[in-house]
């Protein structure tokens, strides 16, 4: 069983519910993982990741190895047949291979490039170690996909849930460097798991893939799109289209307090880290209905739920 | 219970006794931290500190995250109202709070930047962890203050005192790098808490802050300080009046042979690293009377000490 | 007990026997690292090395400190007597000492720099802790050694062995970068401890340090050296004579299907990281006979075994 995406999940509802049992006993399952290892392979920075996922480990028990490939300049090649005489020293289908006899559970951080969309979409790493790793794969932030992110939103929803069918709205906001769609592409395919009345907003030309948004409602009015939202979640991404440019800086669209007004005294939610003022107001992300930090807080329990799966999986 | 500066230690003669006893038998608490984690963040190298805390925690069965801020090229900011269209991609309130869910103790080390003294000696990233983290905080060099090493100092002076009421020099000799006043300062903190004979020696506009020396004796003349002291300690600072500048590289305070010989044979202590023959010459460092290496032994057990009081008064 | 080099072993023939037996039962000494701690310090990257040797640390139940001195910014200074005004921060003399009182045992990886190969010969680092180190040492690949990469590959040939007397060729192969001799020099060594018909084939004057082939045979033709060849083991080095430099690119030197052909069905060899289609060709490393993963994978039983070997030396 590997964790790639957040489709491959049977029953969300169900996980969620495993996941919040686990939030109230994390030391349940201390033996599971005992002698078991969990290797982490970062080819992007992180802390949140790092830190819950490791921490999701020690609660079951497992020992945790970190490698992190860019501060060791190790790169790696993904080309079948490449003839390796460049930057590259090692060929995935080795590393995968070696690096599974180390570890029982193998986790990765690979980002999306953001300059040939064709190879973000192709999942190059994330893909090279699912086809010669020989231990399970957890994605703990792809090229095209977050879903232990995801998975965490879930639970966070689950959490603040009000009795109706909730309004959900992923709302784009302005950032000044180039972000993946990463984490806006697993919020979108995990809504399309829940019963809810979901709507993307964000300027014209800021689309996502239309093969993950599929039928999503998108409303390019964000003003409209507020109205009786139950959850608001924020979140930037660079330009699909444009693919990885930043064509739009409009502050209009930063989450403020006056459009938060126009909610069903909604939630808002961020995966972190936020660029205050810049995505969200200061007085959005300090107000009491902002559940941002018990999002990150619910990453532990994603990873322990994942973790714990996979252990129980290979019994 | 934090653990920021040496100055808040109520009994520092009770706390030097009690990391005695844990030096005797390291492995005697190794229960009470069970399932309980130390997060370390680093905003600047480490060694000695890195090695010697993460082994008092294994020591008391803790758990170790380590994050290395620099190297992630993860930048926080820490003004309020800052709108963050640069290159901090994080807020000190989501960092602290976030990290406090995963760990159950943080230490920091985030050194003077030694450009900007307000900043400083405001103690920018300690205090914003204080003011926004909700598990406690344990100080690994700040701008201002070193306090375990401080407490090693402590530990090392009482296992090596004499009979009598002992005079304890704190030296500054040359070093080519403009380096922060943390360790010094905490130094000058702690002997205020002691029994001794205590006098501060550097060149004339070498003046640690004020507010910290208070009343300590101050004596320009280098030799004049040394004489019939029972303990030399020896640290390079750059200058507090201009701001972390390099105003003097005077040879002449290099602590030799020749100058311990004013002393009632001193032992001769350092923070480590030291720079050989620039702050100290190999005849003095590699005497019978250098007691530099027990003083980093004795970080463990100030470090031990220190988790441990935390994980009891949390109990 | 140190292991520094694999000449040093005194029944290689037994340590592999024990080794197999590890791989058998890896957990079997469980508690006999209890309350241990490995540290390992790093002076360049490592996956392989820092993956496998902290796996068999954790098979045996020990705790793990890694320090990486090259992303810390770290520089230690070697020299007796050194003026240290300069970029060095620390003389090995107290970092080895130091961290001798954090760890019980400490394991080293610092490459040959190739510039001087009189400092590379001398093995400025690993002979620093060596010499100021209070606790054994594990060589991690020095400038001139990677004993336990050597060990592996002979747990690796005897787990392939056949009944006769097998004939075993170290052939250099092309690669664009200048790289150590290190492996190479270890895998001769470790050769010349064994019952074989060895022979080492690479282009004129890329002959390896002269103290260390002794009177093993050098074949200029590799072709003729593969002729009936059981294991061949294929390794880059950089030229040793004109010390560092890269004087052959030829292609003609890559192991091809072709070559392989000449060979008694021989088995590929290689510590990797490798360079496809650069060392090495796509048909054979990708062949049945290919066994460089399960070469990796018995890292981890070599680095056990000699972990396991010091603690039971030390108890």
């Amino acid at each position: 069983m590997n964790y790639i995406n957040i489709q491959e999940i049977d029953s969300l509802q169900e996980w969620v519910k495993e996941a919040i049992a686990i939030k109230k006993n994390p030391l349940q399952h201390k033996s599971l993982g005992e002698n078991k290892t969990l290797g982490m392979l970062f080819f992007n920075p992180s802390l949140r990741t790092r830190l819950s996922t490791q921490k999701a480990a020690l609660n079951l028990g497992m020992n945790v190895m970190v490698m992190n490939f860019t501060n060791e300049g190790w790169t790696l090649e993904f080309e079948d047949g490449a003839i390796m005489n460049q930057g590259a020293s090692e060929h995935i289908k080795e590393a995968a291979q070696v690096v599974s006899q180390y570890c029982d559970i193998i986790a990765i951080r690979a980002f999306a490039g953001l300059t040939d969309k064709e190879k973000d979409n192709a999942e190059t790493v994330l893909s090279g170690f699912l086809k010669y790793a020989t231990v399970p794969i957890v994605n703990m932030e792809s090229a095209t996909g977050h879903p232990l992110q995801s998975l965490a939103d879930a639970i966070t929803m689950e959490e603040h849930k009000t009795a109706h069918r909730p309004k959900v709205v992923l709302s784009w906001a302005p950032h000044p460097k180039a972000l993946p769609q990463a984490v806006a592409n697993s919020f979108v395919q995990m809504m399309q798991l829940q019963e809810a009345d979901f709507v993307i907003t964000h300027p014209e030309g800021y689309e996502l893939n239309p093969e993950i948004t599929k039928d999503s409602k998108i409303e390019y009015d964000q003003n409209k799109a507020f109205e009786n939202a139950d959850f608001i979640y924020t979140k930037n991404w660079s330009n699909y289209k444009e693919y990885g440019k930043v064509t739009n800086l409009d502050p209009n669209w930063t989450v403020t307090a006056e459009k938060m007004k126009l909610t069903n005294n909604a939630k808002f939610m961020h995966c972190l880290p936020v660029r205050r003022n810049v995505i969200v107001a200061d007085e959005v992300i300090d107000s009491a209905n902002s559940i941002v930090i018990e999002q990150a807080n619910n990453r532990t329990y994603a990873a322990q739920l994942v973790l714990q799966k996979i252990l129980k999986d290979g019994k």
